[in-house]
């Protein structure tokens, strides 16, 4: 039985990509890092994405989590953002890989699902329900901080139903 | 003045990757390597990723280009395999700058541009040309790698043009 286990939870960008780490300790779920890796438009996007991939590694480096949960992406305005989040999605899920991490996928519908119950969470009612979660008082900003920590939180959830 | 170089042109795609390294020696091009990096469709995308990045950073530590020439995707059938090349993208981008390259992008239509003299140059056209400027006597094969040694030509042309 894992009693400790630590949770990245990324939501993918490569302007802003949002990183969430949760631990759950003793069947208990504790927020230890939330916040927003940012790149400058005005840099190359290869130069952007080294960037990002050394913060990730950084992170995972930091907090050694067993699981990086990534948001599975299935719309996106036009095909220069789907490349573009497919390019921070590739930096993360690597990263993982090679620091022996599990690299799990969720649908925004899964994570909905996991940690407000229903599928139609809207994006309110999901900031509350992770608030709730991990027992934070204070909004959780930025939003992006707040899709990471539901990613990490959806695999504790699903893992708990599942164990 | 430089009068070696090698360029990897890399064709994203998760399921098949084609590069193409190409040699200017004295004001020559040579074909040095081609070929496809192909990744199991039954493998989890994070492992088929990491397969991937150790394929293209061996191509980099074996034949150390100073550029690396990736194709700029505009255009996708849908998010699911825009966010799959970008991923593709993602990782050779970050190989490259990582392995000290110059990291550069070009799209189709400068591809043909450079290669075949106009942008209208079809797949069989582009073939016939990055045979001739290679001076290659047998059909390149697969087309994938065709294409990736036509990103490489077309660094090298428009470095000519600028020279």
């Amino acid at each position: 039985m894992i009693v400790h286990m630590f949770v990245l939870g990324v939501d993918p960008g490569l302007s802003r990509c949002g990183y969430g780490v949760v631990q759950r300790k003793d069947g208990k779920e504790i927020a230890i890092a939330a916040g927003v890796i940012e790149t400058p438009a005005d840099m190359e996007t290869p130069y952007r994405l080294t960037l990002l991939r050394d913060e990730i590694r950084e992170l995972i480096v930091d907090y050694k989590p067993e699981v990086v949960a990534i948001e599975r992406v299935l719309f996106q305005r036009n095909v220069a953002t789907a490349i573009s989040v497919g390019q921070a999605i590739g930096i993360a899920m690597t990263e993982g890989i090679s620091a022996g991490c599990k690299v799990i996928e969720f649908s925004p519908n899964e994570v909905k699902q996991a940690v407000a119950g229903h599928g139609g969470a809207d994006k309110e009612e999901m900031e509350k329900m992770v608030q709730i979660l991990l027992g934070i008082q204070t909004p959780l900003q930025p939003v992006d901080a707040a899709d990471a920590l539901a990613l990490a939180l959806c695999f504790l959830a699903r893992q708990r139903v599942e164990a």
